[in-house]
């Protein structure tokens, strides 16, 4: 039986790599960004949409989708795919991440969190048993370990305890994936790597979950406050311990330039709502940095976004009038500047993938980066 | 040169009509319904979406095209098809109801209406040279003559000056079409009845503006408060005095069943906004009636809103769904309701057209109506 995942090349020049990830919903060629659909769908979007703009992958948001319309409800309607009419892989997170960052009155005990709703204000509790039984409700392509966040900063001994927390949980995880068929029906599950901005801490992390063969990694507790300088030294002194022969993910991250520079240090997978949440305030994405179409200098510009890139709102509208809609305040708005945000990184990772294909990836991108920057810095 | 409106044929039980009206932009096959995109855009829907559901010509606001972007710039844009990415016919409004019902401070002068902007209060001015020069710059297949539209109740002098005022102002708009090349060009112009709840000034108004030979006529000054039986009796005291050679349109209604009367009084084209608000708050049509996806009872319910209807919403997705989508106030529930409530609007016209083309439109549209009313009596 093939593995799950190939690892196709590994970069020369960098620690970049190209594979391909098989799941029970079809194959993802990686490097991948994977679109944001918190509740159930990727805000603003129709699943054709996501079809058309190239999207393999998406993620579906466990937190949220246990709290409202509960997982129960979404396996009686036959699974998250089935729900949101979405037939290719998912990958849900466990739903840990929120509980720090929205949920209230957490308190943590040795099976699991116990917290409020930020909704309703309900008490709750997620362990190891729980979020596997959510995300096998939801049928999850992907499902993640549920694991303890340190904040930033944080110090060594409450990252110690964290760290020590998030791998007997990760034991449990498996053992119930093993358990309960989990794994023979297909389903994945990854580990999250924990260890702040200690490097021995994450270098032990990442050995001891690889010894309990998981599917997949993830990078956790980046992207929680910390400047990007200490994001990417968190992420280069993770990858390098973690299985070569198993896909890498960074979890909550990042701006087009700080994906380019994790794929050059080995990771495979990303998510993250920044392009959505800032398409809904007018801030798109170009070759040549972001630009926010509010902008009275757009007020009659006839060029699209990006000039020929082959998505929809590029093809048929100019900045002029998406401006308009943006000041109308026209849900279209937000429909087509999404379209056009997550479509400009789903094809920025598909250049990735054909660059490390060409094996040009280190000078590329760099080159890329320049050019973005430059266009930055010129505003 | 072929008539730019061809009366296929004359309903023999009711004063339907069948019909085929040219213009710039494409043929529109009568009775229509046209969605209604008041700032440039069908609140929720992309021009794909129009075509997916056989949008075959929308309308365009004036008053608030012209507040913002101004017509000015959609001129220098290349006119709203282009703006808009719409290459399908548009009618655009005056912009004189929007007048009445939304802005401020309005006084009536002999040559036009003063106002200020309901969005900054600036002092603006609209009458027939204005309104002419608006639908030319944006460059409107069928431009709306500028009328006074009387408040229901009023008293039959205040509605006999409005009717000769509209009627003024109504040859002055021809006179500007002639003259400034509109008609040659190909654009239509359409004229607007107005009579308020008096039969005999509706008539005299009717066929005084038979007189200016105008491309078109509309039923004004329904639907703006008035019940159902006196809107229907005010149309049946209009629609026998208007030129059976040209369209007939009456503006701002209806709910299926009333579309379907109104047909059957010989109307052939119809806007309203009422299919697209709703569907922002949850509540969608059926055959067996609307109903409203917020309830309770839809919470697994594994059906599509409607079983066997050819629309994107409902080949794939179910009710209890949008349900979800509903309360989680997901962007997505205005754009699946609204491309299904248009598409039901649409679809109904559709079947209209087949009914009159077979013959027995009589019979079907109050077999129609009373399926459609038991299904809310059962409510």
């Amino acid at each position: 039986m093939p593995s799950h995942f190939d690892l196709i090349s590994t970069d020369t020049a960098t620690a970049a790599r190209r594979g391909r990830l098989r799941t029970r919903h079809g194959v993802v060629e990686t490097p991948i960004f994977m679109p944001v659909g918190t509740q159930g769908t990727v805000k603003a979007l129709t699943p054709a949409h996501l079809h058309e703009i190239g999207a393999q992958i998406i993620l579906g948001n466990t937190y949220h989708l246990n709290l409202r319309p509960t997982s129960e409800l979404v396996a009686e309607m036959g699974g998250l795919h089935e729900f949101m009419g979405w037939n290719k892989p998912i990958l849900t997170d466990s739903g840990g991440f929120q509980v720090f960052s929205l949920a209230k009155l957490r308190k943590l005990k040795p099976d699991g969190i116990e917290f409020q709703s930020h909704i309703d204000g309900k008490k709750l509790f997620l362990g190891p048993k729980e979020v596997m039984q959510i995300q096998t409700n939801l049928g999850s392509d992907i499902a993640m370990v549920i694991d303890e966040c340190p904040p930033w900063p944080c110090d060594r001994d409450a990252c110690a305890s964290a760290v020590e927390r998030s791998f007997r949980w990760a034991g449990q995880c498996r053992d119930i994936a093993v358990d309960s068929g989990f794994f023979e029906a297909g389903h994945h599950l990854f580990g999250i790597v924990q260890g702040s901005t200690f490097d021995d801490q994450r270098r032990e992390a990442a050995e001891s979950l690889a010894t309990l063969d998981l599917p997949g990694y993830a990078v956790g507790g980046v992207s929680v406050g910390e400047p990007e300088p200490e994001m990417l030294k968190q992420v280069g002194a993770t990858t390098p311990f973690m299985p070569a022969d198993k896909p890498r993910y960074t979890m909550g991250l990042g701006t087009p330039p700080q994906l380019l520079k994790m794929v050059a240090l080995g990771v495979d997978m990303f998510d993250c709502v920044l392009p959505s949440r800032v398409a809904r305030n007018g801030l798109v994405f170009t070759p040549n940095g972001p630009i926010n179409l509010r902008n009275e200098k757009f007020r009659l510009d006839k060029s699209p976004i990006v000039e020929g890139l082959d998505n929809y709102t590029c093809r048929n509208f100019t900045r002029a009038y998406l401006r308009h809609l943006l000041l109308a305040e026209e849900m279209l708005a937000g429909t087509l500047l999404t379209l056009h945000n997550l479509h400009f990184y789903l094809d920025l990772m598909a250049q990735v993938r054909a660059h490390l294909e060409a094996g040009d990836y280190a000078s590329w991108h760099l080159e890329w980066i320049a050019r973005y920057e430059a266009g930055l810095a010129s505003r």
